[in-house]
């Protein structure tokens, strides 16, 4: 996507510009072991959309180290998160590789390197104490800490603090993990969570999740410490409702990515709407909803495609609890932040 | 994708303004058959991009005639031609139902609704008349069309020609039937063939197919008589060719559609290349490749994404005949249009 797609209210636009170089690991040994292992010729490696560039590069490497007789497929699917593994290619390789995110389906042949940062947290954490209250707090990061998450929590709890965290539900792979649509991990005993990681994605979800509960954000990545602020996040989905009012004509999606189908979600809107129409798709893009003729959409697939690229789409589009309030069924001040539970 | 997508050379936009209303034939009591002998409660409906805002409508068609307790699912999957049958609604429905092109894929469960056209091709056909020379024709169209493929034949005999037809390889179901990536069917002994059809995207293909051949074009649904040129189109094909030349890494596209793969031309390139990789994707999109750090593309799937698409996308994208060209296996002037041959 161009930068000019980007709107004022486009929160995609959070997340800082890199001032740190990171350097991931990747994890080569493992997968040569693995790729020796099983005497695998075809290869699959997946990297989420911003390091997909590294791709070409890891690829010789892993070239270097095995030899010829091996042939290394790059996947071209658009990946922003562990939903979307590419089952395709995972299916027609010997040996597949997804980086960057935490296991979403388990398999023999599936090798998930979680790439985690070296950046130091330690710096950046000195200074969000500034923005801490003396007491409880909660602690959750992303996968990409995950590896120091226990020595963030034991910092906190020397320097006073009482830490509460927990591993969330069966969605979260670790403790303290939060995901785009699952947060879970900060439902806790305590007004305040700290989020150690990158960018505002995940802490912006987790204080719409959490309104009662200040988030505090320490981004050792951009070297910043900031309150979580979900204003514009808020008047965007009541202007997304708003707009829909009326509508007579929904688009009804169903994701068929693993881990996004709410097939039963879908079903109650179709039974109770005879103008509402069932829309099948993987990525849920802008361009493939322009033909449908449509009023607005309701989107049982990712929330953070509603929320985050909702003003993109050329017509609203809302989650299931917002189509709720929509049609009469809930009260405005119902709305609340789409999560997913559960295991996939 | 918007209109201000389009760039002047760009040869989407050959396909001129409908002039005409079309009614299709949407074999609404063929499908309300399938439903109730097979006892379907799930139907999958697939139309082309062009025809997807009718879905909704055809859907309550078909939900008025079967009652309730059967769901309709409406494909969201992109769709321009055969290749693209959404095959994981196919296999997540009871009955489903693919639009507006030939079968490319047979199944117990997949109904083929053609989409003939209503529009009278004579009137047209007479106009054209006037660019055909006496004698050997070679006479083609599209699926919507098909139904009066034998009239359109004897039409021209009656007035003196020799018509040539054929049934082209086994990619094509019917006699005279092209495709985007297949002319086949105009493989006959005549220097001249008339298309009757709507828009450019066929003879277009059609006449880089076959560069010896005058194309002559009866549009009846633009009501226009014009000769296929294909000077815009081959100054497009050389200039990414001069572009690509010094690429250094290279981008391999397999596409992982069902009639698109072709892994032997994949492979290929990378044994000959250490600085190609593979890159493997359902559909090749400019968005999709912006993340990828190459130089230039070729693609081994279908040939109208790079020809057609080609200007759109950040890095010149080649077919792999085009690239044998770059990599100097080739001389330059064996350019030619790339076309898919044989079975699935």
């Amino acid at each position: 996507m161009s930068r000019d797609a980007y709107s004022e209210g486009d929160l995609r636009k959070t997340g800082m510009a890199l001032k740190h170089d990171r350097e991931w690991d990747y994890e080569l040994e493992r997968i040569v072991e693995a790729i020796e292992e099983r005497g695998a010729t075809k290869v699959g490696l997946q990297f989420p959309e911003g390091l997909k560039r590294r791709g070409p590069a890891v690829a010789d490497d892993l070239r270097a180290l095995v030899g010829d007789g091996v042939t290394f497929m790059l996947s071209g699917q658009p990946c922003y998160g562990a939903c979307d593994l590419d089952t395709y290619l995972m299916r027609r390789t010997d040996v597949f590789v997804h980086f960057g995110h935490s296991p979403m389906k388990e398999s023999d042949k599936i090798i998930y390197v979680p790439l985690f940062s070296n950046v130091d947290p330690f710096p950046i954490m000195e200074e969000s104490l500034d923005e801490l209250e003396a007491g409880d707090v909660g602690l959750v990061t992303t996968a990409q800490h995950m590896n120091r998450f226990e020595e963030m929590a034991d910092w906190l709890e020397a320097r006073g603090f009482s830490v509460h965290t927990r591993r969330g539900d069966d969605r979260l792979t670790h403790e303290g993990q939060v995901l785009g649509c699952n947060y879970a991990s900060a439902d806790v005993d305590a007004d305040q969570v700290l989020y150690v990681g990158g960018g505002k994605f995940h802490p912006l979800g987790l204080a719409m999740e959490h309104p009662e509960k200040t988030v505090v954000i320490a981004d050792p990545v951009n070297n910043v410490v900031t309150v979580a602020d979900t204003e514009k996040f808020l008047k965007q989905r009541y202007g997304a409702v708003h707009r829909a009012m009326g509508a007579e004509k929904w688009g009804v999606i169903f994701c068929t990515k693993i881990g996004q189908g709410r097939w039963e979600t879908a079903q109650e809107i179709l039974d109770d709407n005879e103008d509402a129409y069932l829309i099948t798709m993987d990525e849920v893009t802008p361009d493939r909803l322009r033909n449908f003729d449509m009023d607005a959409f309701v989107n049982t697939g990712c929330p953070r495609i509603t929320t985050d690229d909702g003003p993109r789409f050329h017509k609203p589009m809302l989650t299931p609890g917002e189509y709720r309030i929509v049609v009469g069924d809930e009260p405005l001040d119902s709305l609340s932040f789409d999560t997913f539970h559960g295991t996939w």
